[in-house]
C-alpha cells in the first residue's frame, strides 16, 4: 500500500523544496501542509527538535530536510550504486548546505550594519568560490554533480538554489552555462515540470 | 587490496574524531596527518572546498565530515538496514549537527559582547533542549540513538561530544545516565578504547 505523505514548513520554497521535487519525481501525492510565522510558534513544540520541514509518513513525523530528502532519493532510485558514489553525492550535498549557511548568515542577520558589512565578500566570494566550483565538477562530470549521471544531488542543488537565489538577491546559477542546463535538465522532468507550474507562487 | 587512508585536520578532535572513531573501529590503518594553525592557509586552496577535514583515500581527496562518517560507516556495517532505519539514523546526526553550530555560533563569536550573550541561553536553554531529547531518544531504543542497537550515530554522537564540550565549556552528556552509558558503550569497544589511549592528547 502507498505510504502517506505530509510535509509541514511555512509558505516558500526554503528547505521543503527538494523534498517536494523528490516526493513529484517519484509521482507520490502529498499533502503540502503549509502555514504562517504566526502559526509556527503553536506547531514548533510538537515537531520532533524545534524545526521544520516535518514529513509526516503514515503518520510518524521526522525530521531534517537533507536526511528527508536522502530517504527520499534511495526510493526514487535517485543515490549511487554503492558507497563511493553515495559519498561524492553526499559531499555536494553537504557541501551546498555550507553556501546555504553563508547565504543565510547574511540573510538572517539581525543586525543592520553587520548584515551589511557581510553583503559584498557573500556576492563577490563565497556564492562565485562555491558556484564556479560546482561548475567545474559539473563539467568534469558529464554535466551532472556526481558520479556522471542524473542523482538527488543535482535535485537537490536546482531545487534550494530556488530559494539560496532569492535570499541571496542573485540568481546562482544563471552565470554558470553547465549548472543552468543541469537546471534545465531538471525542469525537463515532466513530474517536475508539473509540480513547479502547479505550486503555490511564493518570494522564497 | 586495502585502502590506504590518510585524514588531514587540525591538531584536535573537533570534526574530524568520528572518523577517527570509525577508523579505528574499522581496525584500519590510516595516516593521522594534523596541521598548525599556522600551517592551515598554505593547505587550505589544496582541499575540495577550502575546508578540513580532508580524506586521502588512496591519493583521492575527498571531504565533508559527516559525509565521510556515513561513508566509513557504510564499510563498517554500522548503518541501518534499509531507508527508513538509515533516516532515523541521519535525523539524529543532522540534529547533532545543529547542537554543534549553536554551540560554535558561541565559541567561535569574534564579538566579545555578542559571545557574551549566547553563553546564557546556549548553557541554560539550548544544550538541556537537544541533549534531553536524545536522552529520552536513548531510552526508547534500548539505550541507542537509533533502531535499538548500535550504529554510527552513536559512535558519531560520542565523538563529537568531546569537542562540543570542550568549546562549551560543560559535559554535554554527563547529566544524562542513558547517555553516559551509551558513551561507555562505546568507549569499551576494544579498537575504539584502543584509539583512545593511543591518540595525541589535546584540549579540543
Amino acid at each position: 500500500m502507498a505510504l502517506k505523505y505530509k510535509l509541514t514548513y511555512f509558505d516558500g520554497k526554503g528547505l521543503a523544496e527538494p523534498i517536494r521535487y523528490i516526493l513529484s519525481y517519484m509521482g507520490e501525492e502529498f499533502e503540502d501542509d503549509r502555514f504562517t510565522k504566526e502559526e509556527w510558534p503553536l506547531i514548533k513544540p510538537s515537531t520532533p527538535f524545534g524545526k521544520a520541514p516535518v514529513l509526516s509518513v503514515d503518520g510518524k513525523q521526522l525530521c531534517q530536510s537533507v536526511a528527508l530528502t536522502r530517504y527520499l532519493a534511495k526510493k526514487a532510485d535517485l543515490v549511487g550504486k554503492d558507497e563511493w558514489e553515495d559519498l561524492h553525492i553526499d559531499m555536494i550535498v553537504d557541501t551546498i548546505g555550507d553556501l546555504r549557511q553563508a547565504i543565510a548568515s547574511y540573510y538572517y542577520d539581525p543586525d543592520e550594519e553587520s548584515r551589511a558589512a557581510k553583503k559584498e565578500p557573500l556576492l563577490n566570494e563565497t556564492i562565485p568560490f562555491y558556484m564556479s566550483k560546482f561548475e567545474n565538477i559539473a563539467n568534469e562530470n558529464n554535466g551532472y554533480l556526481a558520479n556522471g549521471r542524473l542523482s538527488w544531488a543535482d535535485i537537490y542543488l536546482v531545487a534550494l538554489s530556488e530559494y539560496m537565489s532569492s535570499i541571496a538577491g542573485t540568481d546562482l546559477l544563471e552565470p554558470y552555462p553547465t549548472l543552468t542546463s543541469l537546471k534545465e535538465i531538471v525542469w525537463g522532468i515532466p513530474k517536475i515540470k508539473e509540480w513547479i507550474e502547479k505550486r503555490p507562487k511564493t518570494d522564497i
